[in-house]
């Protein structure tokens, strides 16, 4: 009996239709089955979002050799949820999330889609990437990206990843990349977040916008730091978010009822 | 100069007319000045998810000495950004979210908008506790739970909490408490997701459904455990994810490009 190839689950935020998952499923060419299951528009900034009151559809869109898109209505962790229970026929070998459209570092880890994707296939035990380019644009070059992708998901193909641990890779817009970094989360949080604007009727709304303020700016271990070196930064994520060693300094607290 | 009252700031994801939200602003009352900023409408499930392609409005629906109460069309996460930015004249003593409908334990801590909430006070240096309670009814008994949220909040206000973590309490859903629990996040994952079923045109649908499988039935230390045994399960959650032990074991691949 040959081996089964590895089999591959992709997804992202920015919708099926977005270039950089069109990336990021080419630099997977050959490494196994690939299917995605990503979501039929924009989901940028839905965290570990899931769709509880509403029905959720998928629809098979192309099937080639070893290749599948399906695209679904739901978020990305909808997304995975649907894969890994209705879609597959097996437990995936790998899951990669992105190539996102835009950073998704620091404290970023905690709204992104991507990343909640990520951490979804962690959730099944699987070891999962997530892959964000620090680029918004629709039209962002991702030539450079492609390499990084195929070489870390290679590796994680080969060596698996910690139960409860996921990647959060970041990749900096240039194509004169200087290496990579194995770092931790940067500290810090957005300022100036809204735009006051008026709509139709003369009524106030506000738009997120805002500026991101780095807490730590000169420690060389974060990911904010080595990106703005032009390193690709790559930050393992937990999914026990417990602070374990806060637990004993709080203990007395079980005394209070 | 008389010292200022803390300034308390509300928020839920089951939308500022649940029964929840209005036991927990009931069992701060005299604490000090209480803000709600909440959802017009249910958002469970929604994470950390910000609003970035749409825009947000809020309306002021009450206004009392020390208690005012705002709707927001936004997220979880939305409303404290909109509180903490723009409602507020200075930045909230205390973040308090929830009392949810239903619970927040384990991996729920990545799905929950009241979490998210929670998270959201903590990326902003305020010391924030999510509350839950182990009832999903609209009309779930809370008068047990509003000892429990005063008592904690009266603790967290008078001692602080370190920066980057916050607290997620969860509450059992009897009168008969039998005390509290400091404990980690427990390791599981929901299983049986989908409930397949046809819409007006038969075409297929799936809704999020499942159970929960806990990984560690029998480790005394941890959120589900204690609450099984009628403890109130308190949990310190950091919103630094990295997973600081890993990045030594693969510092190697740095030398992959």
């Amino acid at each position: 009996m040959t081996k089964q190839k590895p089999l591959i689950l992709v997804t992202n935020d920015d919708g099926y239709q977005a270039k950089g998952i069109k990336a990021l499923t080419n630099s997977l060419k050959g490494l196994g089955e690939i299917v995605v299951v990503a979501p039929d528009g924009p989901r940028s900034g839905m965290s570990s979002a899931i769709t509880s009151l509403y029905p959720i559809r998928i629809h098979l869109l192309q099937e080639e050799t070893d290749f599948k898109i399906y695209s679904c209505t739901g978020t990305p962790v909808d997304c995975i949820k649907l894969a890994v229970s209705e879609v597959l026929d097996r437990k995936p070998d790998l899951v990669v999330t992105g190539i996102n459209h835009g950073s998704n570092a620091s404290v970023a880890v905690l709204y992104s889609g991507t990343m909640g994707a990520a951490m979804e296939g962690c959730v099944f035990k699987i070891p999962s990437i997530g892959f964000s380019l620090l680029d918004h644009s629709m039209h962002a070059d991702f030539s450079t990206s492609e390499k990084i992708t195929r070489l870390l998901s290679e590796k994680v193909l080969a060596e698996g990843l910690p139960k409860g641990t996921c990647l959060n890779v970041n990749i900096p817009n240039t194509k004169d990349l200087k290496g990579i970094k194995i770092c931790r989360q940067t500290s810090g949080n957005w300022t100036n977040e809204f735009q006051k604007s008026k709509d139709g009727s003369y009524k106030d709304v506000y738009w997120l916008t805002g500026e991101f303020a780095n807490d730590e700016p000169n420690d060389e271990n974060t990911d904010e730091h080595v990106l703005a070196r032009d390193y690709v930064s790559v930050v393992p994520v937990k999914i026990d978010m417990t602070d374990h060693n806060y637990i004993s300094t709080i203990k007395s607290w079980e005394s209070l009822i």
